[in-house]
């Protein structure tokens, strides 16, 4: 299973930068995102519960907890091997790792609900349950994969030939492939990342992704964005988000929204990818999670308050739709307007040209 | 002449927040703010090459530039104590720390221009120049705290009994006397402080401050702004400026002009607190100064990206005069619109009630 895995190109790009979560011999390993590039070292989890708490604790972001999640279920499979009633686990299981952070419960049940789904079928027909949940979390992987190279090809269309591109976060498989489109396009692709504090998920991961392509990339801090839309010709903002609502409303790291309202002030399009969430009608069906506001007073680990000063840390900020020029799908491009079209059947979009 | 200065109340309580530049014996001291509060560290300047120096390093920030140019100038008079022509080597030494830093330069020269003019004076009048210039820097900081103070009552006129007020960067003496004005009307205050990265002034600075005085202080990210002021109720952000044109263009901190457009984007108005600089006329006489990159890729000395990726550090950015709601002088609040009155003879301006 694993070699074969390796062997297929796709997924070897996409594990490449996402170095997934990964089930193997009754463990999930993970590579520890707080502390990379620094360090490259993982946490290994010997139970779903393990693999919870590690997604709580943001050692893996941006589409990792999704992996890590599916690989979870494989996990808490082989924990269960020798149950009489494996499905009630697996349910509890489901229920632990999906709602291991709030902001993302709906698409994180999504993943395993299906890994359920996947479950009962293979015990009906008498497979193991450990090797079919295994099976499940690797397609998963793989429609993931050809869903955002259908996205990076689309946005890669959108950019000139010598090209400024903005970013917020963490996106690491999209801007890795959109890279690779780009440069077979024949096109040069410079890069601005906000740091993204506390996490620094842009200077750490997102930047880290751009210059392993060998990307010129130039890391700003975050009160930046406004003054580098002003002054450098930035073609486009682009993002991907936490949660994508029905009207258009965009869920995504704290410091999108205030980009996002720079971008439009300055006339640069914003870009976001990802399909919507059925679940999210609007905004009012958001639910923002805040962190410790502890990791708002550290660097690093160093803290850098005096005694009394508090923290306060909201996860996600809220881009109203008239922000967003484009939603970019593995279905095609739509506008906040056309987006509920995205789950009529056979439905493809492109947007209009600029 | 110490003595003298710690007794009188203004200015102890100037010092208190402002920790100045102080010429002393041969040498003039700074506390390091790059540092502050974790350590309690002072940079000592033998030469004001050595105080030029360290402004440009930024060990003094906000006001503090102003007070080390002012004492730095005591300490080129001690240093050309026995030169037959003392004025061409105080002209020099007003050069080299008048221009320390581009962006603040027309200012600096107003007060090494007035240090100048004191030494001749002095010369004339057969004084000795090392008191004539210790006594113009003081008389400067007694000036700056008057018309501080006035700023500094004229802003807590404008908030409520229950007030929540957003800052940028460091602003140190008039967060300091807004904070006791507000209490002498009976008013509390809740701050919510940017850090202000790369070198946290807003986090280690001006929440320092606040908390020193009692104050119910948070500090944030600089990509949370947008998201503080849709979710909190915040009824006012204010700034001091780097440089205020007379069309009511900001020049502040990067990071500045991003608050203000949020502001504007929720209802909330932004007050600049500062008189504007004759030398410009709006936004095209500005030069805006880039430092070392590596700042932004490091975090209180750790560095956090992969090798090859690039820093960028513009220092200030711009806030057009339509994000402006007020500039509040020593000479009464005014709009851009009526800020060239300024400097009309005995012009007192104060602002239409909200």
């Amino acid at each position: 299973m694993k070699q074969n895995l390796r062997a297929d190109h796709g997924l070897a790009f996409l594990l490449q930068f996402e170095n997934v979560a990964w089930y193997q011999d009754g463990a999930v390993r993970i590579l520890d995102r707080r502390v990379y590039p620094m360090e490259t070292r993982f946490v290994t989890c010997r139970s779903h519960r393990e693999v919870a708490q590690a997604i709580a604790d943001m050692v893996t972001q941006s589409a990792g907890p999704y992996y890590a999640a599916a690989h979870g279920m494989t996990l808490a499979a082989f924990e269960c091997r020798n149950d009489r009633d494996p499905l009630a686990y697996l349910t509890q299981a489901a229920y632990t790792l999906s709602h291991a952070r709030p902001t993302t419960a709906s698409r994180m049940e999504a993943i395993t609900n299906a890994a359920l789904a996947c479950a009962k079928q293979a015990l009906e027909n008498g497979q193991d349950l450990v090797d079919a949940l295994q099976d499940y979390a690797v397609g998963m992987m793989e429609t993931r994969y050809r869903n955002i190279d259908k996205c990076a090809r689309l946005l890669a269309d959108r950019l000139p030939r010598d090209a400024a591109v903005m970013t917020q976060c963490f996106a690491e498989t999209i801007v890795g492939l959109l890279l690779r489109d780009a440069a077979e396009q024949g096109k040069t692709v410079r890069m601005f990342c906000p740091e993204t504090r506390p996490f620094l998920q842009g200077a750490r991961l997102t930047a880290s992704v751009a210059a392993q392509q060998g990307c010129d990339v130039t890391v700003i801090t975050d009160n930046m964005p406004g003054m580098i839309l002003s002054t450098q010709k930035i073609d486009l903002f682009t993002s991907a988000a936490d949660a994508i609502c029905m009207d258009g409303t965009i869920v995504n790291k704290v410091g999108t929204f205030q980009i996002a309202l720079c971008a439009k002030h300055f006339g640069v399009p914003y870009y976001v990818t990802g399909s919507p969430d059925r679940s999210k009608p609007n905004a009012a069906a958001v639910q923002i999670e805040y962190r410790d506001g502890n990791s708002v007073l550290e660097h690093l680990g160093i803290r850098a308050t005096y005694p009394g000063v508090k923290g306060l840390y909201p996860a996600f900020d809220i881009t109203p739709p008239q922000l967003v020029t484009g939603i970019v799908t593995d279905r095609g491009i739509f506008t906040p307007e056309t987006l509920s079209r995205y789950y009529l059947p056979d439905e493809v979009q492109d947007f209009p040209s600029a």
